[in-house]
């Protein structure tokens, strides 16, 4: 076994690979990480065509609003499975935890 | 007893009322809230005596980040008390808790 | 004349006073203000009373709303007045307008 | 000519294209473009190898940040451009190109 992972709650596979098993479905988010990468494609192209700027700026309002789904889904999983496990372990794991999740939604929030 | 608490996590107090005590230090929020509450009444000052437009917005953008830090701490005091509590119990009221948690950071980052 | 406005497009009234008459509809204005304080003032008090936390996040998010519509609407009259006549005008004022709303509006977005 | 822009301020080039000509440093736009494509791809990658949740939202949050100076630049060049050229002609084309910038502002804003 190779595995250095350096974050908790990571499972370990026969192929001696390290991940973090928190995303309740992965397909999902790859699917939405992949048509995020087709909005900014999209919004490239429209720059390139000189587009009409309040149509490229409704594309960019989209992409970050899609962005944002994605960081809440994503944060979602993340409270739900490390942040409880942390949480039943208590102690100063937990806290750095929650210091952490916190720092991120704050990053989030602004 | 008056209290009609609906949310659980309430601490009864010998006086007959109910508390959410998760907020690790309320001074601290009570003073920013009032501070805040001073920057909504300077803004409709501002307004009132026109001041110019510009100034006006770079005082609502301060109050906007002065409530942003507000629900960032409270939602991390929630967090650290409130979710944790939960998830120590875990089955359905973790899952609720947590799921409503995600709603309410959902708000906060539109 | 006690005036001492720093900023263009005052407009001088028989009173000695000056005033940015570009607000449209002040009153609408003065209105959302006195609403926020009192959202603002319900906020402080959830706090004192130690309610939900979820809860106070669900006020904290329909103030922040409150605030940027009030935001976007004194920018929507500052540009339709000032940054207009200004365009009119032309030349550096003009130049000097517009980059002052742009940075007003990149605080706000952030 | 084949051109059927639905805008105005539309420059018509010798070729028969017409292109809103308002992006004052296209070369920019489109490395910053090409750049946020990247970023896009790789948040994809660490979702499909899994890295750790709180670090893919630290590049989530990045990635919203590089937008939103995007569309705080495109903007910029927009009032610059169309909203002051239609300011200079006035009317209801002034009026509409305001309040289309305003809706576009309060999207960015949300």
């Amino acid at each position: 076994m190779t595995d250095t992972a350096t974050h908790d709650h990571n499972h370990n596979h026969a192929d001696g690979e390290s991940h973090h098993g928190y995303i309740t479905d992965k397909d999902k988010y790859l699917n939405r990480m992949k048509r995020i990468e087709g909005q900014a494609r999209g919004i490239h192209k429209m720059v390139e065509d000189e587009k009409y700027c309040i149509d490229i700026l409704t594309q960019i309002s989209a992409l970050t609003s899609a962005l944002e789904a994605v960081a809440v889904g994503l944060l979602d999983d993340h409270l739900r499975h490390c942040v409880v496990d942390a949480a039943r372990l208590g102690g100063a794991e937990a806290d750095a935890k929650i210091t952490e999740a916190s720092q991120a939604i704050a990053r989030l929030v602004r």
